[in-house]
C-alpha cells in the first residue's frame, strides 16, 4: 500500500514517470525510495522471524537476507539517480537540506551495514566470538537504519508538498486532496516501519538458539 | 548540545524569544519540543540504565521515571501553544503539514503511553502477569515515540529553514551559515536519539532480574 499509494501520488498529481531529467524524472525519487529503504529494507529484514527459517540450514536464509538487502539498495541507488540528474538538468544545488543531510547518511549507513554483515556472517572467516560480538550490533543497526529512512521519507514527502503546492490555486495550507493524500502516505510508512521494528526487536518470533531445536550447525551459532 | 545549539539558533539567527503571538514566540517551538520530546524524554526513559537504580526498592527509581517524562510532557504542550498562539494570531491555519500531523500523532501517543505506564506500573492494582505481559509494549512504545519524535524534528527543522530562508540574500539551497548550523542540529538530535536508543535496547545494562541481587520484592517483579 507504501508503494502503490506513491506510485498513485506521482502519476495522479505530479505527472507521471520519465527518466529524461525533467520533474517527471524526479517523480522516480519517492518511489524508488520508499520501495527500497522502507518496503523492500523491511521485509529483508523480517527474514528470521519466519517460522520457516527457524529450523533446517541456516546458510539457504542468510543468502536470501542478503540478497533482498541488496535489491533494496539497487532500488535505493537507483533512486538517488533520479534525483541527482534532476537536479543538475535543472541547475538545482545537490545535497544542501537537511533531509537529504539525513537521507544520504541513512544510504551511507546501509552501505556499510551491508557491507559489513556480508563479510562477518556471509563470508567463513569470522569467528564465533566475533559473530556473537557483532550480531546485536548488526540488529540494531539494520533497525536504526529504518528509522533514519523514516525519518528521511517523512521530511521528503513534507519538503515535496511545500514545494510543488507552494504556487498552486489550493496551496498546502488549505489542506487539498493531493496534501491530504500524500501526508496519508507518510503515516502509512511510519506505521509500516514500527510493526517491522516491532516484529523484529519486540516479538519472540526469533529463531531459537542452536540446541533447543537442531544441535548440527556449530558455525551458524549467531543464532540470528 | 542539541539544546544550546536549538536555542543559539533561534537567538541569533531567528530574532530571539518572546510569548505574544509573533514569530519569536514560535523561537520557543523547536528549542521546548527538542528539550521535551527529545532531551529530557531521553534522559527519563534511560533511569533503569543507571547501574544505581539496579538494587534496592525500585519504586522511587519508577517515580522518578515517571515524574521526568511528566515534565517532559509538559514542555512538550508548552511548545505546542507557542506554535498554535503564533498560528492563531498570525492566521495561518493549524495542522496541515505532514510534520504537524506526524509530530501531534507523536504527542497524542505520549500521553497515553505515560497514562497507560502510570496506571499499570505505578498504581498497585496491576497483577504481575499484566505487568509482565506490557513491559515489552511499554518499552517498544517508549522507543517507538523517541523514532518519530527524531522524524517530527527533522522534518520540522527542515521545514522551518525552507520557509525563513525562501526570500533571503543567500538561500537555503546555496547553504549559508544558518542552514549548515540548523542541519547539524538535525543531525546531532538523531546522534542524540540513537544513542539513547542503543542504551535502552541493546545495551545489557538493564536492571538483573528479581533473584539474582534480591529476592525482596515479588510485586516488582516486572524487573524493568
Amino acid at each position: 500500500m507504501c508503494l502503490l499509494f506513491a506510485v498513485y501520488w506521482m502519476q495522479y498529481w505530479r505527472g507521471g514517470f520519465a527518466w529524461d531529467g525533467s520533474i517527471h524524472m524526479f517523480n522516480w525519487h519517492p518511489v524508488l525510495m520508499v520501495s527500497g529503504m522502507v518496503v523492500l529494507y523491511g521485509a529483508a529484514s523480517l527474514v528470521y522471524r519466519l517460522p520457516q527459517s527457524w529450523v533446517g540450514p541456516k546458510l539457504p536464509w542468510k543468502l536470501l537476507h542478503a540478497a533482498l538487502h541488496l535489491m533494496a539498495f539497487i532500488l535505493t541507488v537507483v533512486g538517488l539517480v533520479a534525483v541527482f540528474q534532476f537536479h543538475s538538468h535543472s541547475n538545482i544545488a545537490h545535497l544542501y537540506s537537511l533531509h537529504s543531510w539525513l537521507g544520504i547518511t541513512t544510504v551511507i549507513l546501509f552501505a556499510c551495514q551491508w557491507f559489513l554483515g556480508f563479510a562477518v556472517f556471509l563470508l567463513p572467516w569470522a569467528s564465533l566470538w566475533l559473530r556473537s560480538l557483532l550480531k546485536p550490533i548488526h540488529v540494531f543497526f539494520g533497525a536504526s537504519i529504518l528509522s533514519l529512512s523514516l525519518a528521511s521519507v517523512i521530511s521528503g514527502i513534507n519538503e515535496k508538498l511545500f514545494f510543488s503546492l507552494k504556487n498552486a490555486t489550493k496551496p498546502y495550507a488549505s489542506l487539498p486532496s493531493e496534501a491530504v493524500f500524500a501526508n496519508c502516505i507518510g503515516l502509512l510508512v511510519v506505521a509500516f516501519g514500527l510493526l517491522v521494528l516491532y516484529v523484529l526487536l519486540a516479538s519472540s518470533w526469533k529463531r531459537p538458539e542452536p540446541g533447543i531445536l537442531t544441535d548440527r550447525q556449530p558455525l551458524l551459532h549467531d543464532g540470528e
